[in-house]
């Protein structure tokens, strides 16, 4: 998992294991974090077009053992739906901001309610209106499909991309870090 | 199809095909498994979010081919959708266990009603949480798209990934070591 | 695109071009042909679950060719759906016949309210439930994803897959057989 | 990106990004372009069918950036549905015109509203009926998924296919052509 040159270059010796073994709270955007980009819009009868989202199981399973094992989650995004909502629910998120355009003003939100510091915070993020929150966070994540402008700002490339378990990928990481993997893994529930 | 080096120390000489013989009950995992992994969930007008599946017809047909063969089938899964609840009658599936996050006590149940042995029982898995059964079963199945702690506990992996007729391959797999292929394929229906 | 042994065996050196040039009604299996295989079932409000397809938009461009040419077209599936019978309609195909598990029947009434002969009909197929007909039609024609049955008995096999315009491909090769694909090609609709 | 021969021949001098820096209005057809195109079929309880539509996420915040940087954008497509018209909406997109097979007669109503010269309208196109339009634009653009007859005469060929954000790489080129990428980037918004 390669580390950007701008990275190596800001953060010295900061490892992204260094890094990761720091987080408290990881957050995410959705669209081509969670999903792969596609954003799947449905025809109702009376012209109504809502969204569905198509997430995925090994994440699913991730989220649930990273709430076990004490990593607090959450999504910061720019789109609204039903479908984000309840997967949230089913997964243990703690933070849910949707509908927001301009995402510092989240990420602010939650570092002050959740009491920590920047540091101590994980973004995963694909796309250029990520890059105002993933500049901050202590731990910036950029999945194997991210713009390039993303990509050169992280301190870790997932290997996988965005809605084929990446989000997975990020958790595992956190967790052997931190040590908890291998206490936590037994715990997975479906 | 690669055995696993587990699979191999713990088991000697008994082979893939040899255990696929004994097998009277095919169950299996859904998410990953019937489907590639992908959750999708859709908005409904009213902040509702329903689940879709994505199951694949050279599944459904080599389940159909089971039940002519007389190789009885069926599901245990964390989650519970009437997705799930139709492909299976569909498919002619005996037994669908949904919404079990704790999937042994499924298995246990099964296995009494069906008043067979854990060594006549197959399993295909993706994920942490079927390990507590994909250990105990006769014959384990992991789907080419598994985590690593799954295949590594599995007598055979599949070529095909879950949603791409991995099924199919293991109905083929059981009924060509049982000596029942080439007398069922000419009965399949749509 | 390559013709299987028996092909050549049993039609000797009746090419795949020279079945074409006779072709006068197109059929086809829905799954796995105009769709990828995948079964897509929405959970609706109140426990049904009602079927979604996935088209592609170079098969309804080239269905609506094949009428313009004189082609004329249908299906015959084991399933039914609203999404296919809109879809047949929207491409202007004459012959649908759904939730057909027995297909031969179905073809034996399309020859005789068509007016042709079996010589004169094309079948696209995938799976081992389309090879009564396939077996018996002038140009048998096996998607790329086909099982292995299928592709042994067919005069032709598709280089693309069924959902990724596999039928398209099939209905230039009839009307570029046929001499009518130039003059056709500059009247395609949207 | 290759250019086409019989771009080279027909337009001499005439680059891609020559081409690109005119373009004050950017076109599209929707399904193989905006979608890979899918085009999903969904039934709903009194046998109606409507249509599902999978855009991707860096399509749309591409589009917004194109408008925040001032080029004007929309859509002519032959199918028309609830999803497109949502999409359009959300994306900023200036003219929408769907259900409409022959293309020709839309183009000309939207150069004569947005009162510009054929010359400064880029269309992006993937099959047979966007022809007519795509030969009379200055800036002719087929994604990589597109047919042979549409490649042949476009200007640019995109390396990305589409649904899988080749919209996001023309509004890139055009507006890196036209010196306002830099300055746009940094607007995106989710």
């Amino acid at each position: 998992m390669p580390r950007s040159r701008r990275a190596k270059a800001k953060n010295g010796s900061a490892s992204a294991a260094a890094r990761a073994r720091k987080v408290r709270v990881l957050l995410m955007d959705v669209d081509g974090v969670m999903t792969d980009g596609h954003v799947y819009l449905q025809s109702f009868p009376g012209e109504e077009a809502l969204e569905l989202k198509a997430f995925h199981s090994h994440d699913g399973a991730g989220l649930k053992l990273a709430r076990i094992a004490g990593l607090r989650t959450g999504v910061i995004t720019g789109r609204e739906s039903a479908a984000m909502t309840r997967r949230a629910r089913e997964n243990g998120m703690e933070f849910v901001y949707q509908g927001r355009e301009e995402k510092s003003a989240s990420f602010e939100e939650i570092v002050r309610i959740a009491q920590v510091s920047e540091d101590e915070v994980a973004f995963i993020a694909d796309d250029l209106p990520d890059l105002p929150v993933l500049q901050r966070v202590g731990f910036a994540v950029a999945v194997a499909n991210a713009v390039p402008e993303v990509k050169s700002v992280a301190h870790l490339v997932t290997k996988r991309r965005g809605g084929d378990a990446a989000v997975r990928e990020v958790i595992e990481f956190i967790l052997k870090a931190q040590g908890k993997w291998l206490a936590a893994a037994p715990k997975a529930r479906a």
